[in-house]
């Protein structure tokens, strides 16, 4: 390890903080950079048009040549799915426990980029690697998909510990609960800064374990007549595994619909986190072969995405799977914020095809991933952190967290923004500055050439619609020669509205002799005096605001 | 009463029917027809634009010589928001108790009608009001807005029994219970046909009473050190008189916020249903003279509106009002579905101004004003009907209400859709058909204006926005005279993109040789073509889909 006389250490997150989503967390020590984590987040209502969203990564791009590895805690989205967009910029190596990394290769495939362009380290729990100025170490932990780990970064003033998302799962479906012992330890030795998911820190008590959802789908499918089809995200595996469990019990047939879920579930089970015994998994064309109350589905479209395969079934338009009355479809999942009309929608749907409903409101077929207040407590009690930074929530979270902290004692708790940068050194802690960070926004190929103009303009033609008008102008005589000619498109009727147009058009001349009169031949200026006159008449006529885009050709 | 050999009782729902809001039921007793509430829904998030949405009362302006009277429950926005909308066609006698028909007077007046127009009654409940073969009769009922009342209307072949919408609160703020004893009588008579509230029908349980949240506001008052800003539904006069009742308690003054709150607030206070010690009520201009801790707040803002004063607090954009540190924040209310990102971004920026937010995931500050399963077992036990028809949910609402009831022992329940007509005689009760029935979109002045081809134009606008071609040809040399011109709203940033749109007119240009070569003059057949052209290059280098249109003027 390099000598310094003093060395200095910057903590910048880059996204996750005041949003759901994008988490991606820079630490730099002296000239040395790791990233953790690299999440999409997906559109606010106003971003219309968005695919999703992405971190601004310019901090890193320009300081490419000190960057030396990401590093990710697990495979949700909103902690890989910028990855094949970052890559572009930053070919850095990633390091990543098994599961994470068959999700990402899968992720990189459908973006068609050539594994072997990228370099991918699997780690697992326990494992070290060491840069110059730093170790990075990594910790089982339990969370809401299989193969989680938190981040023991060793740094020349102390460790920060990164918990990434988690829980605390003493009985987790599969393999070891997270690693207390390892977090105590590392609190017996003196932890710098605690960097802790502030998901629930809203909610009090204990989160329950992922197996008491085990015990109500044993129950809900012993009693269910027809099939069971289970919703979840595809990324649960756990879920999945318990879905298998259950069906096994009752001598149910797997089979699997919905592209994510039919690429997780076979990832899963090529790499040994999913167990399931030969002959059970059938495929939909053989659904026929079996009677109903001998089948569990497993499907994605928990979060009511309008083209999943549970959203196609619900609105009968899916090509080979219906719902048979007598099916018990399980929403598997809370809604995340926003999609809560959808998943209602689909609820909806089912119901009126004639299934049994099962949902969050209903019966406890869902469990957290996250900590609640008790399980937040207990990690910053094992840890005693010299420095603590809730991460990964809005501001309520972050806030509640920081109150957390501060009940147990903690005297130092920062709450950043992204792009805060922190700076640690032997004898103090402060925020120092801003680097750029924000909202990268993606829609189709386009990478950020969707700005706040190109949003401002959606934003209007959704509101209100269009509204062109084209003249042709002599550019010797000033004479009209075509026109004015009305185009509209998301505005009115228009054929139950052709008396404003007569009237419009009114105006139109109005505006042009106006012109003329008064010497305005300049065809910009007399763009902005009939975009004026246009607005207030259709607003009066109206009360709506359509765009209005006058088109002169001079000829 | 008028004699026949057999009676026709027809019950049409125009509204509220696999929906939340805009309630509406048609009764018909042979040649008469009364109206059961005129209420509005908030567009669903596809409605881009729009702003809010009344039922289709074709079917009643086709009857209007029948219709006798509009019969209100409450005074919710979903049960009297479009009568100013309907009255235009159908201005017929309103009847409803003392505050619902002060609501409906504030709602005329901002709509500029003149109350000397429209013939009002005010009704109290034990009232019953006669015509030729139907008795109406209001029930006193509780739910989240004073003087509601359930309607029984006497027909020749029994009564038929719409509860509105309801809860049993055995301590109500204000006046009396409600009047179970009237539902058992009866009951006890023979109720034909039962029309309940099933908004609540999936919780089990019976619904809390309005008072438990008085004692919360108690403990949260007394302990707030600074100001007690409280948001809610302005029409939820007992939760304001809860308010008021804590702030008595603590000897602070009541500072009214938002223009409906105070509209309703005095209007209440006018007509006796808020009851406020002289003195206690406050001007904003006079909050200085006060110390933080003797001021309440009650202001709009509960559902995280835009505009309201709550949310221009929240991003300090109020004008007279801003948060400050140790401000206590409660927002009393439950966010209707899909406000629920509206309400948490409020919540978001009340923390960053520093204030303490205390939500509904916090703290017990609400609770439903509807009937809980036990609620709705028990007005189905009292009024044990003919016939049931669930209504006032969504369609997963509706199978629960009707499981309960059925699980009642009731065996004629009939889950309908807003335009089915269930037509009950002596002997039977069957669905006999279908009236128009539907969604009347309001944006801005215009009422039903804008039909589906509007929207689809908003959505696709608002997807990937607008390229427009302008193009200017020589109506006998067929030659371009002018552009190709091209101009892009809300697709794609166009500085960073001329080399697309340099592109995008090599493709018109060869379109337009493509035509010429084969004889294509006809504009329009030309505009199919180049849109043609123009969809395939921008969706194969964007992954975007804007609207395109191609303006041709030929000279």
């Amino acid at each position: 390890m390099r000598k310094r006389t003093e060395h200095r250490i910057r903590i910048i997150p880059l996204g996750g903080l005041n949003e759901i989503g994008k988490n991606m967390t820079v630490v730099e020590v002296d000239d040395e950079i790791v990233v953790i984590d690299c999440g999409l987040a997906f559109p606010e209502d106003e971003m219309l048009g968005i695919d999703l969203v992405i971190p601004d990564v310019s901090y890193l791009v320009k300081n490419k040549e000190k960057v030396r590895a990401l590093i990710l805690t697990h495979g949700h989205e909103d902690h890989i799915g910028a990855i094949p967009y970052v890559l572009r910029d930053l070919n850095i190596p990633i390091y990543g426990t098994k599961l994470t990394l068959g999700l990402v290769e899968i992720k990189l495939m459908e973006f068609g980029i050539d594994l072997n362009s990228v370099k991918l380290f699997t780690v697992k729990a326990g494992d070290v690697i060491s840069f110059n100025n730093m170790r990075v170490e990594f910790i089982r932990t339990t969370h809401s998909i299989a193969d989680s780990v938190a981040i023991a970064l060793h740094t020349p003033l102390g460790a920060i510990v990164h918990t990434g998302d988690f829980k605390v799962d003493f009985t987790p479906i599969e393999g070891e609960p997270i690693d207390l012992i390892r977090f105590a330890e590392l609190g017996k030795q003196g932890v710098l800064a605690l960097l802790c998911d502030s998901t629930n820190a809203e909610r009090p008590g204990f989160t329950l374990s992922e197996k008491t959802v085990g015990a109500t789908f044993d129950r809900i499918f012993s009693q269910a007549q027809g099939r069971v089809i289970v919703a979840t995200f595809s990324s649960h595996i756990h879920r999945v595994q318990q879905v298998i469990n259950s069906a096994e019990k009752q001598g149910r047939k797997i089979c699997v619909l919905g592209r994510s879920m039919v690429n997780v579930v076979n990832k899963a089970l090529e790499l040994g986190y999913l167990k399931m015994p030969d002959g059970m998994l059938i495929d939909v064309d053989e659904l026929e072969n079996y009677p109903p109350n001998k089948i569990v589905l497993i499907t994605t479209g928990s979060q009511g995405e309008p083209m999943s395969a549970l959203s196609r079934m619900a609105s009968a338009e899916h090509k080979k799977v219906g719902i048979i009355p007598g099916d018990v479809v399980i929403i598997s999942a809370a809604p995340i914020p926003g999609n809560e009309k959808f998943v209602n929608r689909v609820i909806n749907d089912l119901f009126k095809q004639g299934a049994q409903v099962i949902y969050e409101d209903i019966d406890d077929i869902h469990v957290s991933g996250h900590a609640c207040q008790e399980e937040i407590k207990l990690i910053h009690n094992l840890t005693r952190p010299k420095y603590s930074v809730p991460v990964h929530g809005e501001f309520k979270h972050l806030i509640h967290h920081a109150k957390l902290a501060m009940e147990l004692g903690e005297k130092n708790v920062f709450i950043l923004e992204n792009g805060k940068v922190l700076e640690i050194t032997k004898d103090s802690a402060k925020v120092v500055g801003m680097v750029q960070a924000g909202n990268v926004l993606v829609d189709g190929l386009g990478v950020g050439d969707v700005g706040n103009v190109v949003l401002r303009d959606r934003r209007h033609l959704a509101q209100d619609g269009l509204f062109i008008v084209v003249l042709t102008i002599d550019s010797s005589t000033r004479d009209v020669i075509a026109g004015p000619e009305i185009i509209s498109r998301g505005f009115i009727y228009i054929k139950e509205s052709e008396p404003l147009i007569e009237e419009a058009k009114k105006v139109i001349k109005d505006v042009l002799y106006f012109c003329r009169k008064n010497d305005i031949t300049e065809p910009n200026a007399i763009k902005v005096i009939l975009k004026d006159n246009l607005k207030n008449f259709l607003f009066e006529k109206t009360r709506r605001n359509p765009m209005i885009i006058p088109i002169i050709t001079e000829v």
